[in-house]
């Protein structure tokens, strides 16, 4: 095994950890409804993607649709696991993971749970993994604010 | 620190990301109903225990039972957690993990949670980790189509 | 590369999954009851906070708070994801995770939900990772049985 082999095995095993530190900060900053430290997360030209139609092209766009989760929810608790990234080169991977998302709402009316599961793609920038692309694909929903119309599907066979 | 130490670590550091991975697929392939998929990660040889009596012996009878999957569902979300991996040898370990599983029924019955616990038993075979035991314990369900006797208990000390 | 360097990165990823394996442990070790295998993850001088004015300081005032679960509950299924490991020194780190948890109580009542965040100080005492500080925050509840004043908010940003 020459020293080569074991930096890039090193390097990698490193990687995934990295990964999934921003797989659970984004979940973290969302809960505590800081909008900055998650628009920090994405590249400058990522595309956000959370349902037909519903989404952000550019760092600019997200950060816009960011600004109601303040507003809309008292609480928000993000639990993500399943968690396997893929790579494509050494600086960029797809990632699946699995989402549990519970959702206290300031209108009275009963807490809301999302089943799904997003689908990234991540690249290392300066040593720093970001999301580049972020997918949020519906399973199931109860008491959720969104129509059907506007959930894309995770595309389960029948 | 010689060289062979190192190869050693390094390689049960990257079985336990594929071990990880192995686990997170199974709850993929299930919530796609991709049973081709599901019966590809375990050996010919597999025990798959559900409850006392509820489960399958090999790889066929596995195939079997996951018939059943797509009819009885409209869909399902998987989410296992708190996943650790005890190695017996360098090929085989036992890996226990915590299960959130929702169901939506075709039925006209409301959503049922499983709450749980997964032991399992996973051997490396031409560089692939699959399962070779998997066996479900119940912690506790709500609304849930199978009966208590059908379900294997975690064995909480009372 | 030198091969301090390759150690030390080893170490720490074999750390990474030992600190993982101490919060698996903990969520197993609680919903099997196991008050002795539970006390014996946390250092003597232990912190152990679950709200304002409710935990336990140094090991024998938590064992005392753990008399009680057997008999409170019948079952609990606690769920831990987007587990953030950040080392202080080599043999501390601050944890950050994100805690489902699920409780059936022995009285005739709801089962109680709770979602919400570890912030845990562990640290390495002879080779081994143990809780110096668990600190329970609650991002909210669902018919669960302690009152909001005894539980410690997320300090969400409104």
């Amino acid at each position: 095994m020459s020293e080569e082999d074991v930096r890039t095995r090193l390097q990698r095993l490193e990687d995934i950890e990295r990964i999934r530190d921003l797989i659970s900060e984004y979940a973290y900053r969302l809960d505590m409804n800081d909008t900055a430290g998650l628009a920090a997360l994405f590249t400058s030209d990522c595309s956000v993607i959370y349902g037909p139609g519903f989404g952000a092209d550019g760092i600019e766009a997200y950060r816009k649709t960011l600004e109601g989760v303040g507003s809309y929810f008292a609480a928000t608790s993000h639990h993500v696991s399943n968690i396997k990234v893929s790579f494509e080169t050494t600086t960029a991977a797809n990632v699946r993971s699995t989402l549990y998302a519970w959702h206290r709402y300031r209108k009275e009316r009963p807490d809301g749970i999302l089943l799904g599961q997003y689908h990234d793609l991540v690249v290392r920038q300066d040593s720093q993994w970001l999301f580049k692309k972020r997918e949020l694909r519906t399973t199931g929903v109860k008491d959720f604010h969104t129509k059907p119309e506007h959930q894309l599907p995770i595309g389960r066979h029948t």
